[in-house]
């Protein structure tokens, strides 16, 4: 019904997460409102973004450069290794400050509801860079449903480096909630409480 | 924290209605994951989405050409006018058939809430639209507080025409639903509006 240009930008604002069709039709219609010049640089930013913004090859971070900011920093401590489930969840632990290892992002969390299986995450690529420097693995991953099922999986999976000690983020953490909501003392608690598993 | 050129996209999803930083962040995300050639089309549509689409500068109604499909259409009845708040609004119309006339779109509604006012809206060129042939002018806005609003005020100011006949949508029961299932506003309306059999 609306004109077919329109429709066609309606379906791709159906692509973001948790859109349906009368939101897109709000978004869509906003863009029809605001300057050209807005739309213009916004369709430009979505593409520099999406050409310059690639995924670490080795911890699966965002990365502008060959590999992300972390894995390229020469100062960082290279026998931790924290895996976490979105790149900002990286942006939440150096937010705190505390933390000098690496990390490795998930790119998700298993979750037997959604359908999402450990072999959809960024998880054989953990295993492959789990070296002979690798002293410990710190798993935080969200304090959820999900977040507990993938960290359950690592600990298990992680049995076959006895030489690595694995933790995980105390509950510190309040219950059912994400990580990048945390404010950075209870992270840090959650940190510093983290447990052997 | 993010690399700035995802940061960037972030302020530019903030400019859809109703989403912040959190939403934003979502949303940006998503396109890093999804195909790289679904984001160059996506931007690609956003550009052609806004540079096709134009306001018809007769009734403010979406226009892929000079006018929109309805002022340009010969056959419609140039005596009547339906004021509605959105595009969206028009397509409603068209897809009951049974209206023949011509629309004006206010793209809004007064509200003094939002602060929206007379002046923020495509109200003064529905009055310099109105000439001889223009018989009724049908308020079609929304059955809102700010819709009712909007009725008042443009009925108001219609009466410095008083050679067009000026109505309003009934309101009441919606077709189909049970008197018990009514809110009591509606209710109220449909006893005020009852007809006479």
């Amino acid at each position: 019904m609306y004109p077919s240009v329109l429709e066609k930008l309606i379906e791709y604002f159906k692509m973001l997460p948790s859109v349906g069709q009368k939101t897109a039709e709000r978004y869509a219609m906003r863009m029809l409102e605001i300057p050209e010049e807005d739309v213009e640089n916004f369709a430009r930013q979505l593409q520099l973004t999406r050409r310059k913004i690639k995924r670490c090859p080795v911890c699966g971070n965002l990365a502008e450069g060959e590999l992300c900011e972390v894995c390229a920093d020469e100062s960082r401590d290279r026998t931790t290794i924290c895996v976490v489930q979105q790149p900002k969840d990286v942006i939440a632990m150096e937010k705190m400050g505390e933390y000098k290892g690496l990390y490795h992002v998930l790119n998700g969390a298993i979750s037997p509801m959604k359908g999402i299986l450990p072999e959809d995450l960024n998880m054989a690529s953990l295993m492959e860079r789990i070296d002979e420097n690798t002293r410990e693995v710190i798993i935080a991953t969200n304090s959820t449903v999900d977040g507990d099922t993938t960290a359950l999986y690592l600990t298990k999976i992680l049995k076959a480096y006895p030489q690595i000690t694995v933790s995980r983020l105390a509950t510190g953490l309040p219950m059912g909630g994400n990580l990048d909501y945390a404010d950075e003392i209870t992270l840090s608690r959650a940190m510093s409480g983290r447990i052997r598993q």
